[in-house]
């Protein structure tokens, strides 16, 4: 390890909490003064993604379905590959269950290059179109690529920017962690979330923008504007927990501090979690699956079960390729994410759950209070609905976020949350059930410098969080 | 979470770090006056390991080679299996290889009672006998049981003392976190480490004894007497920095700092050696393996490969079941640990390497600054050795610690580790290469509070450089 920096670490840097609290305070720049219009401008442009049958996915020179398993993979051996998985485990009540899964294992890049314009960071994000987005094109980091894509498996071009992630010494790094993505559809899946600040000039091309955390923010309280990868590269910068208007006016002191329980009973509480459950998630060929088949538009779950597999087709020009095919996941239905925040000794914490989802490195990850799939609802009795479920529901005029937002477009079909942030008073307890644990918003900051101790979800409703 | 308590959390609690320096000071106690004598009686007891064939180590009420896989099981579906692993990698040279592999799916506790005896932290050690420890008995946790001894599938009676590790509320928590076991031999293991310090008074068993910190570390001084599972458990203690006499007199700040890097400089430096490594270990039949044979005796190696599979039955008196037959991992021979520290602006800096293994959940830990099999050396070409390991066995009037530890005897047939430190001066340059880096004793501890940043053999290293 050859790089040496001189300044002191004290967990975040004092200036770097103050300069991101400076940047989200700043809700218009000169920079960037016209971003709707930008971004309307760039949603206008001529992409279509449609639905193809399975046969017209395949291609000699594209996606195939493997002789033997029927696994569905790319002919390079690249991008990812649909596979099947066996669970079997001793959480809920399943105890084992078949699905498909995507099987993804190099870790891509999720790059944001930050630079400080009149002395206010602003960050480099990207107007992406992705065949999964609802609204095709939504705001990402400057960089989303697959080692695929930078050592240019497409044919293409590598992608823009990628050589501020790739070659070491280009500017300062702010956060730099591999976080886990969607642990139900990914296996193992992580990618690098990676902020690196910069001083010299940076050559603005047309599809990209200068913002600031404050004009991010307000992009947030859109329906699918900010995508999935931008929520979480932004999220992992350690905004300080005083930030948003919820927790405006918590003591200073350390944040781990001040919480309802410390830092060794949460970590012993989630080393309890992961001792309870055992999920054992076996790779099998994608065409033994129990209770899945595959016909001419999908692969589709016989009764039980929430997505399929289908493939797109794809024209676009402002990616690295201008045409391809490929599969994607296609949950059925909107998906719900909700956290119940509530103040405790004057302090504001967070209802965290411990999630079991067989993709997960180590079983369990934090997620939010409530997490389901609204499809769902009327077929599940209600002993059987999820906890908390029905609260955040009914929750009227304590909600403080309730927007619709996207989940990676480059491998889900329309994949959309609703995000909703819950302020409860008494009326949800102190003394919850053994998978939840109320955590400080400190904490969690504190817990998502390292890696799979906070789900994707659960950092998305993190981020919005601190935006209010 | 039901479970409240009101202390602050800063990290680490101030009381309890004096707490423990204190009882590191404390190098004998009239509560375990007689330790050395007490343990050579424990070691005269009758017990004994011997090999086995394959064939006497079947059972149809015990070990079996399971059809079609001829994967090594307990017919009661517990305790561990040895099956097969293929793995492909980018890392070093050989691209790919086929090994046998433990897998054990459960967690297991290894847990340690502490209890203050006249204002000085005790921890309730036990004297065990293990299979496959050189010496058959040693100092191990108070509880190191797998859930297939506190269900008790073994038919016997349950672990002494384990209600205070799966009961809730039984005392305060000091540490409790999952860490990795070797990755070179079991698949994805992690056992849960804990420390539970009790008030009230506990019924003492003959086959334990209190001991403070100080007589640990003088034990640690000895060959084979502190146990794997004992040395893991207490090096996860929250140990100061300043407290072993060769970071005495360090500077008083805040552990993570004043290093050569910052805390985010060394999370990224981890970052980019996980994602420039690619490893994937799939389980595969035992009886597929490229490279290995199976004959009467084990399961071994054609050429390469550095174990065997062995069968052994044990007799003895103080282990739940008085008599039973099982696998072990025999190693050829002795392995080397060494860790090279050095002082830089004024600061102890131990020198890690990002070890690449494919029995680690996320494919990288840091492990000392050389690990080896010692038998490889002399087939070994200069060019392929180790970095560092012809320096640090070379070292001379450099060592401060230089003793043989045994691994895990439950699992591993007299697997011995010769663990070294090395203060080294200039000599060791601070510029190092890309998969070494530099970091404070501090640094290492607040990595050590997570999972899976620290393997097995740099956390014992820890643990001895701090009771030097």
């Amino acid at each position: 390890m050859p790089a040496r920096l001189h300044q002191p670490d004290l967990g975040v840097p004092a200036d770097l909490a103050a300069r991101i609290a400076e940047s989200a305070r700043t809700t218009t720049s000169p920079v960037s003064p016209d971003i709707d219009d930008w971004l309307a401008g760039k949603r206008q442009r001529p992409f279509e993604s449609v639905l193809v049958t399975l046969d017209e996915l395949t291609d000699p020179q594209g996606w195939r379905f493997a002789a033997g398993t029927g696994n569905l993979e790319h002919y390079s051996g690249r991008f990812f590959t649909v596979e099947g998985m066996h669970v079997t485990t001793n959480h809920g009540h399943l105890g084992q269950w078949w699905q498909p899964i995507l099987v993804q294992r190099d870790v891509a890049i999720l790059g944001i290059i930050a630079k400080e314009f009149d002395g206010v960071l602003h960050f480099l994000l990207q107007a992406k179109m992705e065949p999964g987005n609802a609204d095709m094109v939504q705001l990402s980091p400057t960089v989303q690529a697959t080692s695929s894509n930078y050592t240019r498996v497409h044919q293409g071009r590598p992608a823009r920017y990628v050589e501020y992630f790739t070659d070491p010494g280009r500017g300062r790094i702010l956060v730099d962690i591999l976080q886990s993505e969607q642990g139900a559809w990914f296996h193992l899946k992580r990618n690098r979330n990676i902020v690196v600040e910069v001083t010299d000039g940076v050559p603005l091309h047309e599809d990209f923008c200068w913002l600031t955390l404050g004009q991010i923010h307000r992009l947030l309280r859109r329906r699918n504007v900010i995508n999935m990868d931008a929520r979480t590269a932004l999220g992992c910068l350690p905004v300080p927990a005083t930030l948003g208007a919820l927790t405006a006016g918590e003591p200073d002191a350390a944040p781990e501090s001040g919480g309802r329980h410390t830092m060794t009973e949460l970590l012993s509480w989630f080393t309890g979690r992961k001792s309870e459950y055992e999920m054992s998630a076996r790779l099998v060929p994608l065409n033994s699956l129990v209770g899945w088949r595959r016909d001419a538009e999908r692969i589709r779950p016989e009764s039980a079960g929430n997505f399929s597999i289908v493939g797109v087709r794809v024209h676009a020009r402002t990616r690295e390729v201008t045409s391809w095919k490929q599969p994607l996941l296609a949950p059925h239905g909107l998906a719900l994410a909700a956290l119940v925040v509530r103040r405790i000794g004057g302090r504001l914490h967070a209802l965290v759950r411990a999630e079991v989802l067989p993709g997960y490195r180590d079983t369990v990850e934090l997620g939010p209070t409530v997490r389901f799939m609204m499809a769902d609802y009327a077929d599940t009795p209600a002993h059987r609905r999820p906890e908390f479920l029905d609260y955040v529901l009914s929750a009227g005029d304590r909600v403080r976020y309730d927007v619709v937002q996207s989940e990676e477009g480059g491998r889900f079909l329309h994949a959309e949350t609703r995000y909703l942030v819950v302020e409860a008073g008494d009326d949800v307890p102190l003394r919850v059930p053994p998978d939840f644990a109320w955590v400080t918003v400190g904490q969690l900051l504190a817990l998502q410098r390292h890696s799979y101790y906070l789900g994707i979800e659960l950092r998305t409703l993190l981020f919005c969080l601190n935006s209010l």
